[in-house]
C-alpha cells in the first residue's frame, strides 16, 4: 500500500490518500464533497475531476465520453492514485453552494409565485399559539420552606408545587438536579425558576434545572428539518418565540446516493455503512448547530431542546436504527413515532441532556417531514379540502380536512432534483431554472440561478424545458423528437437524439449542456407518478379535482415552480393557479411550531394517527392512472381544458 | 515533599505515600482498612497501630497510654511518616472481619432466640407472591406479521402486543433495543422474548431488550441494603425468584466516621468530601457485587436490576446528593422518594442500562431501609399490632398495623454497635458476645464471637455486662459504682471507676479490657433513648405496652442480643418475650421482594406515604420520658414487672 499527495484545484488542498481509497471518498472525507447521485457506484457520471498531473488507476466509466477522456476527465468514485496528482475540480460537480430552503419570508418572497401574480406564497393557516408549553420552559415557583411541622423532602416539595402550577403528574428528575436541590432552594430563598423539559408523550416531563429566580441565561431549541438532499436548521429563544436564525446545507449522506433506496442499500450492502451513514448527518447537522450558536453568540449547550423532522428512511439512519425493511414490501419502518431520546445519547452537539424529539410519521414513506408539513398548513384543523404536495426526490401527498386525511408517496425519482440526467442538477448557482424555447426549437432563451454561465439545468427549468419543447413542435406528447425537426439544436447522439441547451461556448463546464429523449420520457416518468398519485387519492375518496379547495406546495424544488408550466405539462392537476399557495420549507416550519406550542405537538400527533396511508403498489389504480399521465399534458385532455396546446 | 515505603505487617504489604498523608488515609486507600468511629479525628482512638521500624511524626493522643506508647502504640489517623516504615496493624484495629447479617436463615438460626426457647426466629409474616412482576423481567410475545394491509411499523407492533399483554400503557424503549428491533423481530419469526424494566411510578416501564423466543440467558436482580456500618447484597434469580448468594462488608464509608452524622459533616466540611463518601460506599457495593456475579459464574452485566434499600442520608451519599440538611433542622432531606436511575449514571457495575430503584423512605430519619423492615414484617397488612425495632448506630421504630403506622428515631449512639467506647467494637471475631459476672463482681464468665482471645466488647456483651453488674452490686441502678466493692476488678483509672472485664493475659490486644463508669453511663443513655422512643410512639397513639401484640427486632444487633437481659437493663419493653421476634436484615429481606413482586413495591410506597413520623425533638414529652428511662431498668419499677432484681 503507497500513500500519495494529491493537491485539489480550485482549493488547493492538499490531501494524502492510499493507492486503495478512492477519489470521491477521500475528497468528500477532506472536506470537499462532489455530487455524486449513485451513491459511488459509477453509474451517474456526475463526479467526474479533471486529471491535471500524474496517473491514475480508474474503473472503465460509460459516462465519460472519449473527448471527455481526452481532456482528463475521469469518475472520482472509480479512480483511485497511482503517483502524486494534479486534480481539477469543475465547476458542478462540487456539491456545496446548493440552496437550501429554510422556510423564512424574505427567500420566500424570490418564489416565482410572486411573478405570475396568480399564485400566491403563504405561510400556512395554521392557528397553533406563537408559544405555548414550549417543549424546554421555565416556570417561576415559590416554595413554601420546610418546618418541623412540615419537614417533607425538598424533591417531594418541588414536585408538589410544580404539580400545582401546572398540573402535570408525571415528573421526573434528572440526577445532576437533585445532587444540588437543597443548597440551590436555600441560596435562593426558595423562590426558583423550574426548567421543565417534556420528553414524550409517554416518557412525561423532566424537571431538568432549578437555579434562582429570576434565571439569567436565555435557552433555546432547535428545529431541524432532516431531508434526504438538504438538511435545514433554526434556532428558536424558547421563552420569546424568537427566531435566532437559520442554516441550511446539503445531507452529506448525499456521497452514499441521491435518494433514501441507495442509502438503505449502503447501509445494508456495507460493513459500518449505517454508522457511515450517521456519522454523515450528524456531522451536517452538528456543523448547522455550530454555525448558528456561533452566529447568536451563544454555547451549544444552551440550546436544551430539539425537534426533527423527517422522512422515515432519514430519522432511522440519523438515529443509526436498522432502516432495512423500509424498501422490501410490505414497507415497514422500525418505527413511526420514535421515543425522545437524549442529545448525548443522539450525538447531537447540543446539552447533552436535551431531549431530541421527533415529529411522528406515518408510514415508511409517509414521515415526520409530512406530518410537520400537514401541521404548518392548518389544513387537518380546516374545513378547506386541501392538497399538500412536498416534491423532493420522492413525491408525498396528503389531502384532505379536519375530517380525514389520506397521504400517497411515488417514487418520483430524482429527476425534479436534477438527479438520473446527464446535466441535471440540485437548484444551485449556475442552475438553469427558467428556459423558454421558440422558433421551433431554434431560439433558446434561459436564466440561471445566481446570473452567471449555465453548468447543467435543475428541476423547474427540466418543467419549462419539456413545457416549451412541446410547445415549439421539437417533441410530440409522448416525449418523442419529432421525425424532422428544423432545429440545429437537435442532433443525433449515440442511442438516440438530443436537443442542446447551451452550447459549450457559453456553458460553464466546457461542453454543450443537452436534454436526451430518454431524458425526457425520463421527466415524463418522473410527472406521470406524481399526477397519478394525486388522481389515485381523489379515486379513493371519490372526488372529483374541482373538490380540492386549496393546494399547498412544499418544499426546494416547490420554490422555484413554475404552477402555469408544471400544469402544462401535466404535472400538477388543471385546477385555478390561485388555489395554489406556495408554504415554503412546511417541514421546518412544522418543527418549529413543535418547539414552542404544545398544541402544535399534540396535534402532530393527532395528525400521524389519523393519516390514512394509500399504498400505490398494491392494487392497479396508480398503475393505470401512471400509464395513461405518460403523455404531455395527459391521455385524456379534457383533464387540462387550459393547458397550452400546440 | 518526601515519599516513604512503608510495610504493613502482618499483611506484609508495601505502600509509598508522602510526609504529608496520614497513615489511616493511605491504609485505607491501599485495600487496609482500620477501624475508626470517630472519622479520623484523633478522638475515638481504634485505629491504632504499631510502629515497628522507623520513626513518624505523630500528633499527641490522649486515647493512647504511656504503656502503649512505650510499646509503640500511635494513632494511624494522627501519624505522618518521617521515615520508611514497618507498622504492625494489631488484631481488632483492622476492619474486615465483621459478620454481616444476611437474613439467611441458616446464619439467622444462630442467634440466641432459639437457645432462649422463650423468644422465636421469624422471617416475617408478609404475604406478598414470591415471583410476581418482577422488576425486570421477560414475556414471550407472538407479534403478527406486518402485511401489505396491516404495515404497521415494528415499534407500534411491538408495543401494541406488549400493551395487550400486559395492561402497561407508559411504554418507552432503549436507543439500543430500536435499533435492532427490525432484524431480531425477523431473524425470531416474530415469536420474541421482550424484557420489560420498571423503573418506578412515575417513569413508566421501559423495552430493555428483545430477544427470539426462548431467550436462553438468565437474568438477575440485586437486592441492597445500605447500612451506614454494613452493607448487604444478594443476586436473584428474576425468573425463579431463588437466591445467588449473598454477601456483606462493612461500609469503607467507616472510615469518615461511624454514624451519618460525622459523615455529612465530612462532606460538609472537605472539598470533594461528598465525592469521597460517595466512591467508598460505592466501591463497597461494587466489591460485593464482583464477589457475587463471580461465585455465580455470570457476567455482571447479566445483572438487570437492583433495588436498594437504604437509610435516608446513606442513600443520598450513594448518589452524591447533598446530605447537608438532614441534620439541620427541620432535617429535610433532599429526596425521600428518589426516581430510579441507571446503573451507570449511579456507577454501580451492573448491566450500565439497568435500572437501580430505593424504596422510598419516610423523613431524614426514618428512611427506605424502615420501609422495606416494614415491608418485610407483613405489619403493614395485619390486624396485629406490632412494634419494629431497628436498632443500629441509630435506633428507628415504627408502630402500628394496617390501619396507621407512626415511626420514629432515636440517636441511639453508636453503643451498640461498639462505637464511642474505649474497648467496644463490633460483632466481629474476638468480640465478647455473652457475659456473667458473678460473686460479688470478681468472677466474669464470657464467650466471644470465633471463641478466640477476647480484644473488644459488642453490643450484646455491653447489655449482658450491664445487666450483671448491676445484679452482682458492682453498679447501682444509676450505673455509678458502688462506694466499696470487694471485686479486684474494680479499680480506679484516671478521672473514674472502671471494670476489667478480662486481664491483658487472657485478652488478645495485650492490654486489659475494661468498661469504666462514663462507659456505663453512656449505655444507659444509649438504652433510655430507645425506651423513650418506644414510649414516646405510644404515648402519642394513647395505648399501653399491652396494647403491642408483637415485636419485631431487625438488624445485626438483634441477632445476639438476649431479650432477657435486654428488658433486664431497660433497653425493651418489659413484655412476655413470646411476643418479641427476630426478623434479620429486615431492609435486604424488603429490597428482595421488592424486586420480585409488584405488591410488595407498590406496598412499599404504601407504606412511606401512610408512616407519620414523629420528631422527638419537638415537644417535651420524648425528654421525660428520656430521663426517666436513665435507671437499671427505669425510675418507675411497675414497668417492669418482671425484670430481675437484686
Amino acid at each position: 500500500m503507497a500513500d500519495y499527495h494529491v493537491r485539489i484545484l480550485p482549493d488547493n488542498k492538499l490531501i494524502t490518500l492510499s493507492d486503495e481509497q478512492n477519489l470521491l471518498k477521500a475528497m468528500t472525507a477532506a472536506g470537499i464533497p462532489l455530487q455524486a447521485s449513485c451513491g459511488g457506484r459509477g453509474t451517474c457520471g456526475q463526479c467526474r475531476v479533471i486529471i491535471k498531473e500524474g496517473q491514475v488507476c480508474s474503473s472503465e466509466a460509460g459516462t465519460i465520453s472519449q473527448e471527455e477522456q481526452r481532456l482528463g476527465y475521469v469518475l472520482a468514485c472509480q479512480s483511485r492514485p497511482a503517483s502524486d496528482l494534479v486534480v481539477e475540480v469543475p465547476a458542478g460537480t462540487k456539491l456545496g453552494e446548493h440552496r437550501v430552503l429554510l422556510g423564512e419570508e424574505q427567500e420566500a418572497r424570490d418564489a416565482r409565485y410572486g411573478e405570475d401574480a396568480e399564485a400566491f406564497v403563504l405561510y400556512g393557516d395554521n392557528s397553533y399559539p406563537a408559544v405555548e408549553l414550549p417543549v424546554y420552559r421555565k416556570i417561576r415557583l415559590k416554595i413554601p420552606q420546610p418546618t418541623l411541622d412540615d419537614p417533607a423532602d425538598d424533591w417531594g416539595r418541588l414536585t408538589r408545587a410544580t404539580r400545582g402550577e401546572t398540573g402535570i403528574e408525571r415528573l421526573s428528575v434528572s440526577l445532576n438536579v437533585l445532587r444540588d436541590l437543597p443548597r440551590v432552594l436555600r441560596d435562593a430563598g426558595w423562590d426558583v425558576s423550574v426548567a421543565l423539559a417534556e420528553k414524550d408523550t409517554w416518557q412525561g416531563v423532566e424537571i431538568a434545572g432549578v437555579e434562582p429566580f429570576p434565571s439569567g441565561r436565555k435557552y433555546y431549541g432547535l428545529a431541524v428539518d432532516i431531508g434526504t438532499t438538504t438538511v435545514a436548521a433554526e434556532l428558536v429563544d424558547l421563552e420569546t418565540g424568537r427566531t435566532g436564525g437559520a442554516r441550511g446545507s446539503f445531507n452529506r449522506q448525499s456521497v452514499y446516493g441521491d435518494d433514501v433506496i441507495s442509502r438503505i442499500i449502503h447501509a445494508e450492502e456495507n460493513p459500518g455503512g449505517l454508522e457511515e451513514l450517521q456519522k454523515a448527518i450528524l456531522e451536517t447537522v452538528n456543523d448547522l448547530i455550530k454555525d448558528l450558536a456561533g452566529g447568536l453568540g451563544i454555547g451549544q449547550a444552551d440550546i436544551r431542546a430539539a425537534v426533527c423532522a423527517g422522512n422515515t428512511a432519514m430519522t432511522h439512519l440519523f438515529l443509526g436504527i436498522d432502516p432495512a425493511y423500509i424498501r422490501l414490501e410490505p414497507y415497514t419502518p422500525a418505527a413511526n413515532n420514535i421515543p425522545a431520546v437524549q442529545a448525548g445519547q443522539a450525538g447531537l452537539h447540543i446539552h447533552p441532556q436535551a431531549w431530541v424529539r421527533f415529529i411522528p410519521g406515518t408510514a415508511s414513506y409517509i414521515g415526520g417531514d409530512i406530518t410537520a408539513g400537514v401541521l404548518a398548513t392548518g389544513m387537518s384543523e380546516a374545513d378547506t379540502l386541501t392538497l399538500f404536495i412536498d416534491i423532493g426526490t420522492n413525491g408525498e401527498m396528503v389531502l384532505g380536512n379536519n375530517e380525514w386525511l389520506i397521504s400517497c408517496a411515488c417514487s418520483a425519482g430524482p429527476a425534479f432534483e436534477g438527479g438520473g440526467l446527464r446535466y441535471g442538477m440540485r437548484a444551485m448557482d449556475g442552475a438553469i431554472e427558467n428556459v423558454r424555447i421558440t422558433a421551433g426549437g431554434s431560439t433558446v432563451q434561459y436564466s440561471t440561478i445566481g446570473g452567471g454561465a449555465p453548468l447543467g439545468i435543475c428541476g423547474t427549468g427540466l418543467i419549462d424545458c419539456v413545457a416549451w419543447l412541446y410547445r415549439s413542435g421539437v417533441i410530440d406528447r409522448g416525449g418523442s423528437f419529432a421525425p424532422h425537426t428544423p432545429s440545429p439544436r437537435v442532433r443525433d447522439a449515440g442511442g438516440g437524439k438530443e436537443f442542446v441547451l447551451a452550447w459549450s461556448g457559453e456553458a460553464g463546464g466546457g461542453s454543450d449542456i443537452s436534454i436526451s429523449e430518454a431524458e425526457i420520457k425520463y421527466i415524463l416518468r418522473s410527472k406521470a407518478a406524481v399526477y397519478a398519485g394525486i388522481r389515485s387519492m381523489l379515486q379513493m375518496v371519490g372526488l372529483p379535482f374541482e373538490a380540492i379547495e386549496r393546494v399547498f406546495i412544499a418544499g426546494g424544488f416547490g420554490r422555484y415552480i413554475n404552477i402555469r408550466e408544471a400544469i402544462n405539462i401535466g404535472l400538477l392537476p388543471d385546477i385555478p393557479v390561485q388555489k395554489y399557495a406556495y408554504i415554503g420549507n412546511s417541514s421546518l416550519k412544522g418543527a418549529r411550531l413543535s418547539l414552542l406550542s404544545k398544541s402544535a405537538r399534540d396535534a402532530a400527533e393527532k395528525i400521524a394517527g389519523k393519516i390514512t396511508y394509500l399504498e400505490l403498489s398494491a392494487g392497479n389504480t396508480f398503475m393505470e392512472e401512471f400509464v395513461s399521465a405518460l403523455f404531455i399534458p395527459h391521455t385524456d385532455l379534457e383533464l387540462f381544458p387550459t393547458a397550452a396546446r400546440r
